[in-house]
């Protein structure tokens, strides 16, 4: 990673741009209700409610590659945002369902890149783009993981693996 | 405390029964204001933001009296919540201030018990009323305190004392 | 109800008093799973998070039995929370499963009264119970449902069918 | 605004750049406070909460320019959030107090670009880093405003003047 590259996030739609020829091939799919306590009082979605459901696809897409993130954990390694960048096209309303579509675009070092997009369930509307940064983080110590402990290392690489 | 009262929970409004004579002289007073992220599709505070800030004034009713919630924390005595009980009288509105009433009604053995109003500026409008009590735990054993360490029991002593 | 029921709230812990013979046979069950988002410094379920799951288990209950919460929204009907009243019996941890179970217990003039129990996935261990009380609001004049409008009836008459 | 900078958010600690030599001057200052409900099973804050206080400290901005956000709202334009970037530096803990400071960037046609810095009192500890775009939103029409409706414009004209 280019150090001008790793100073600049890429921007939240970037996630969006070669889909023009695959879709969402190969990206976790999570969906979603609007419930009351997700609105604000404009009647959609709360700018910040869309974090609970990114996060909330994040862990269940590490479940789906055999990382349970409470195991995580458990090991003493977390892995809280490092950087986060959304762009809101449409606004969900009360009632409505959707996807929160996601994948793993970068997973080098101790860092985890995510790719987001929030789509409606014929991926025909698009709601939300976003980019999510995680790191690795020695909890004992409070620090950012140098080097990964085996058992970290070992469900990183299975993370690595998911990327193509 | 007789087997029967610890089973039944005051009614949230019985915090503002007795206030006929005295209004809220001795109750800790928080003052909030309402920001996007409170309300929901209706336009009005949602039922739960409430709780956010009923915590916020026990936090601060605590510190009023010399207790900081984080040192307890660190001591290892948590006070998590076992039991809550709120009725909503008139709804809050985007942009609107208020004022959390909150006084300690009881603070015996490991419980404390709190009373709570949340008020117009000028105490003329009732907005919430609401009942909660507190629990002493030990965080090690993941059990209800039975008998509180030295240092705990000298915070409680200090909660007792402001119960006049 | 009696003057002296309709102030006095029913203790949360009666919803689960009449089980021992039925369990929750009947009930509505809603799938809940604790995300890092729903934890507090304890490592535990934050108090209010309990709030986002019964309000979510409620709107799915109603549809259910045919009733869709942004339908009534629509025609004007708000069922805005008028009393809520919870008991934590035991904490739910970072990535653990549970059942939201649900029923009306009562749904007179414009009130409707919900029971709750959030309980293991096998029923054996009970994490909390509440009970909550929704009223039926016109939002046009922002006021209590004196008479149900003919759309709303019917609605009202579903509900009211449902508790047997 | 050149095409390619209106694609390409600017990195969320740019707004720290320029601060070498002037330091705050002339942002505004919004004091802070963690309580338990803002922090998530790490015992630091959850990363979803600084959104909540950004937020706040905003409307309080525009209100320190005369600008009352509730009745922005009550005059038909909403100002949701268009795009967001954030960096998490530190990690802000139970009971530990902070400063967001923020500052209207630019306020070009519809959009408003808000700078974030959330530091410690001393401003010695840097934890968050932040970009917020907001864009004026015609309610009735449910569409970016193309033109701004005379009062409106008047509140922007404050806001414009706001940036130096």
């Amino acid at each position: 990673m280019s150090s001008e590259k790793s100073n600049q996030p890429k921007l939240p739609t970037s996630a969006i741009d070669n889909l023009t020829n695959q879709g969402f091939k190969n990206w976790f799919e999570y969906p979603i209700k609007v419930y009351p306590h997700h609105t604000d009082y404009l009647g959609i979605v709360w700018h910040g409610s869309y974090l609970t459901w990114m996060e909330e696809a994040r862990v269940e897409c590490l479940r789906s590659i055999g990382v349970e993130y409470s195991d995580l954990v458990a090991l003493g390694c977390d892995l809280p945002v490092l950087e986060l960048s959304i762009r809101y096209h449409h606004s969900l309303e009360l009632g409505q369902t959707a996807l929160v579509k996601t994948r793993i675009s970068e997973a080098t070092g101790v860092e985890i890149n995510w790719d987001y997009a929030i789509v409606s369930p014929n991926e025909q509307e698009l709601y939300v783009t976003a980019q999510v940064v995680l790191v690795a983080l020695d909890r004992e110590r409070g620090k950012t993981m140098r080097q990964l402990p085996p058992d970290v290392k070992d469900v990183f690489a299975r993370i690595t693996s998911a990327v193509k």
